[in-house]
């Protein structure tokens, strides 16, 4: 059809929003797609509205292919079947609840597996029943701490979520493979360029977790990958720890006074000032080839506090190589859902064997940290600290250090954890060689939800023998309002947006320009034609708006195909107008019909 | 396409769903189309959703053939816009509240008229910019206090909501007839009949007030209408109040003894046995011809207690004539936003003037209630109380009455208020003969708001002029699940849904049956021909379910066209089942597929 600008719901600005963080957000609103509401709230006009349908469209068309069927639930959801799973309280300040008059409980669900979990068990009782994968498209909420940089991170948001029913791990294989390939096809119609990588499941449990990452200098998110094929964002990189050396001929500890060094860098400089060179290896593979102490020599003790679903308060130490940081994201994966802060004054103040600077999980009169210590507070370790390896490490008395204290012998760990920054050329874990960092964006999660789910609401099914089974899960999710702010961040120049074809609003953006009646007479009938061709047809056919003003507004509502009908129309004639390349080309209105409706 | 039944994601019920209290629900759940997540809170299994996507397609194409533009809300909203127009408080406790993590105020908007308004104002500042109608279909948040009847009164629902604005009068009776128009089309292609009533506007204000009224005998709404085409609903009809009588010869008021007349009943027994015979029409014409004592000639007095939104709570009297009640719904608009309960003990024992069973504006000593009393309360009267009319109240003491009390001259009012039940044959307000009585579902509501939201939130744009003036606008509603619901109440028999064409989840349901593969070949290629052209096919390829079970599931899921492929399948022939008349005819299946393409 034709929609007709002179009467279209829309305006556009020429000035930027004031709390417009980033570029699809400062072109959304500038271009009149979305209107903001509240903090991450959105309103959406009738051209966002369009965008939004034919991204919903391309992704209802591969679910239906994948062999799914679509359902919907509501957003308000009473507590109950999040109560059963934990979430309730794991989401913590995340969700929106709220009360109905009758003082009942309620929340505006931030993701739905409880109860699509329930509405299988509702219906299903058999394996015969299975597999099945249903979905949703659905407008969602979650408090965000700081919503910010638009869609990219609201608070109401639409998502396509999915989830699979199996009763056979090998089934939920093939369900989780199904998904994986409609999301292919999905974010190739979409014109977005994706890379697939490892991902922890975090809060929602699990095993097998994938993320669909755009790769972009301008992601949020980092992840690494190999030549070798190994990709996986950092948070569920895993290291891939160095061969245990054995005990036999590694000298004894050693304490020494170092004074003023309670930084890592002050450290190495005491030691490279006060110590004989370190013997090669001695703190594993990092240290190959240093003739002096190096920060990979050095084992720092990093003290959090882990803040519990319960409300319990637990302090942690994390023993990681001195060239490396706690890097926050893994921290929090690690330790979700439990939240994680530095430790406190207090703390220290409460633990007063914790020496601040000079920790270490060894004194002369026994453990400190580890095992065999009586401290209570649970000491884990870089898998980087394999048995065997020696390391400069605080000696738990002010302005003293230890060296030659060796993992496995002198000091023992609670656990190891993966918290450690990862870099550019760390091993991949599966052989595959060195690792590249990137930057990405997340346009899509497939992970295997596994018995969690089912297990705490009692799904399951009869068996071929009759026997109940319980049921394993997958859950599939595509942020649908963020997919198109990501499609937006990434097609635009300084003049506005250009979409792809395959989401853009209209097919065509049809301009009449000028004071000549030709030039509307003309883009009237080019109008029609296409929309009898089937085109959805964007026609300015504003009268008292200068050619410039009809332009720039081409240019910033991104329509990528723009018909011009100026001067040239007397003749016949229209421009072809290119709106990524730029490329401009005047042409009979008859071949301008046939070059638009050719797909 | 082609639907498996198969595989598809159905469970129907032979059941009955112990909560349902009405047909399409019972149904609705039976058939899968449904499931309950919480009170008034229902998700979406396929069927249900095709259906409502039918009837949203709908809505959308006769909106964009009215000119109006699609936009889409949140229904998390900030307090803000609506504490400005004061229905932040006015809604009380029918809207869901909460709070974010920074506690500020949200609601789930139950209808967004103030957040159109904002758009609209943010967007446009000319009269040039106007006419503009837009609308949204969206799920809508009302905390009902007694949700029942599944969809029809949910707390969840989905609407179509349009609003309209304009800067003249002119221009919103325009705007107004364009969207009832676009309503009626609506409704006629959902096979829904209607009436179109008066309405009364209720808590939204405004002027011109029109609800389209399914008559049904299941309805929930009674409204009236005359044969000379007045149509209203019983909170909107006005009386026709009869002409006053002049006061010259009217006897005056007579105290009487009434021992033990509490009830109108009672008085007018009373007055029959002590009384001589009332003269012709003192009443009013309600009395004429009337040769004894009966309820129209007294004047009952109802005590009200109208709780305000600011927390007073206020007596008002009521005085109509003995003969009529007081309507429920009739006083809720009356004194909307304002709620309305009966006079508790309490309250009498507080004003003990009040004389329970005795009331009157009258007494020996002078007014007791009306304009010229001081007690405070205020006394609405019925429009048939006019002057010169001669009534029997109570006398303000106990056991006593009072006859011959003449309205203007003995008592007055403090003003009039249409609160007394309608009945079959009063006259219409507009001459155009007596009303009768009918009952009707409420399917759509048009209406005038005038420039109340626009006044609230400064909705101005310059006229031709340069001068500000303030918009007026429409607002227009159909409840989109409301609808889907009241369709399947009306068209559904003892075995199962019967669904109009223009909205099935499905054009043809195709059931193979029996052992033969022959049936499922042939199905398979019907299926297949009628996908080819272009219908949406759902086949019951269930290999090892009866043919009963397939026909109940037909009959209960209610695709208005069925084809059997059963035993007539090697002769190439099937069977057509009109799933409305019951009408079965077996044909070649060349003859099945003409005759299910053809519209």
């Amino acid at each position: 059809m034709v929609t007709r600008l002179s009467h279209f719901f829309l305006r556009t600005l020429r000035e930027d929003p004031a709390d417009a963080e980033v570029t699809s957000h400062r072109l959304l609103v500038r271009a009149g797609y979305i209107r903001r509401q509240g903090p991450g709230i959105f309103a959406w006009l009738p051209l966002g509205l369009r965008v939004k349908a034919r991204i919903e469209q391309i992704i209802r068309e591969e679910m239906t292919a994948a062999g799914a069927y679509e359902v919907h639930f509501p957003a308000l959801l009473p507590r109950e079947p999040y109560e059963a799973t934990g979430r309730w309280e794991e989401y913590g300040d995340a969700i929106f609840r709220l009360k109905d008059r009758k003082d009942a409980d309620y929340l505006l669900a931030p993701t739905h597996e409880e109860v699509f979990t329930l509405l299988v068990k509702d219906l299903y009782s058999s394996y015969k029943d299975l597999p099945l994968t249903i979905y949703q498209i659905q407008d969602k909420y979650r408090d965000e701490t700081r919503p910010r940089a638009g869609l990219l991170r609201g608070r109401e948001f639409t998502m396509k979520d999915a989830y699979s029913f199996d009763y056979t791990d090998e089934g939920l294989d093939a369900s989780y493979m199904a998904q994986r390939a409609a999301y292919e096809r999905i974010f190739s119609r979409l014109g977005l360029e994706y890379v697939i990588v490892q991902a922890d499941a975090g809060a929602m449990g699990g095993s097998r977790s994938e993320e669909f990452l755009h790769p972009t200098a301008i992601g949020e998110d980092t992840f690494v990958r190999s030549k070798g094929g190994y990709a996986a964002n950092v948070e569920a990189f895993t290291t891939l720890a160095p061969e245990p050396i054995p005990f036999d001929g590694l000298p004894q500890p050693v304490i020494f006074d170092s004074p003023n060094t309670p930084t890592i860098e002050t450290l190495v400089a005491h030691c490279n000032a006060n110590l004989r060179a370190p013997a090669p290896g001695i703190a594993g593979p990092a240290t190959d080839g240093a003739t002096e102490w190096t920060a990979a020599h050095t084992l720092k003790n990093v003290v959090l506090a882990v803040k519990h679903l319960d409300g319990t308060r637990e302090l942690v130490i994390v023993g990681i190589p001195g060239d490396r940081d706690v890097d926050d994201k893994r921290v929090e994966v690690a330790f979700a859902p439990a939240e994680v802060e530095a430790a406190t004054e207090a703390d220290f103040e409460n633990n007063p064997f914790l020496v601040k600077g000079y920790i270490g999980p060894w004194s002369e009169t026994g453990a400190v940290l580890g095992e065999e210590s009586a401290t209570g507070i649970r000491y884990l370790l870089d898998p980087r600290v394999v048995d065997g390896t020696s390391w400069v490490t605080g000696a738990n008395i002010d302005e003293k250090h230890v060296h030659s204290l060796v993992a496995g012998r002198d000091f023992t760990a609670d656990g190891y954890l993966e918290v450690a920054t990862v870099r550019e050329g760390d091993p991949a874990p599966d052989g595959s060689g060195p690792v590249h960092l990137a930057r990405g964006m997340e346009i899509g999660h497939v992970f295997q939800l596994g018995r969690k789910y089912a297990d705490a609401l009692g799904l399951q099914v009869l068996d071929e023998n009759g026997k109940l089974v319980t049921v394993t899960m997958g859950s599939y999710g595509i942020g649908v309002t963020r997919i198109l702010a990501i499609i937006a961040e990434l097609n635009n120049d300084e003049k506005g947006l250009i979409w792809p074809e395959s989401i853009a609003p209209f097919d065509v953006h049809v301009v009449a320009t000028g004071k000549d009646e030709a030039a509307y007479a003309l883009a009237e009938r080019l109008s029609g034609e296409l929309e009898a061709s089937g085109l959805d047809v964007l026609y300015d056919d504003r009268v008292k708006v200068s050619p410039g003003v009809k332009f720039g507004d081409a240019e910033l509502i991104g329509v990528p195909r723009i018909v011009i009908a100026g001067r040239a129309a007397a003749d016949g004639q229209v421009e072809l107008w290119n709106r990524r390349t730029g490329e401009r080309e005047v042409v009979p209105v008859a071949d301008a019909v046939v070059k638009l409706t050719r797909r």
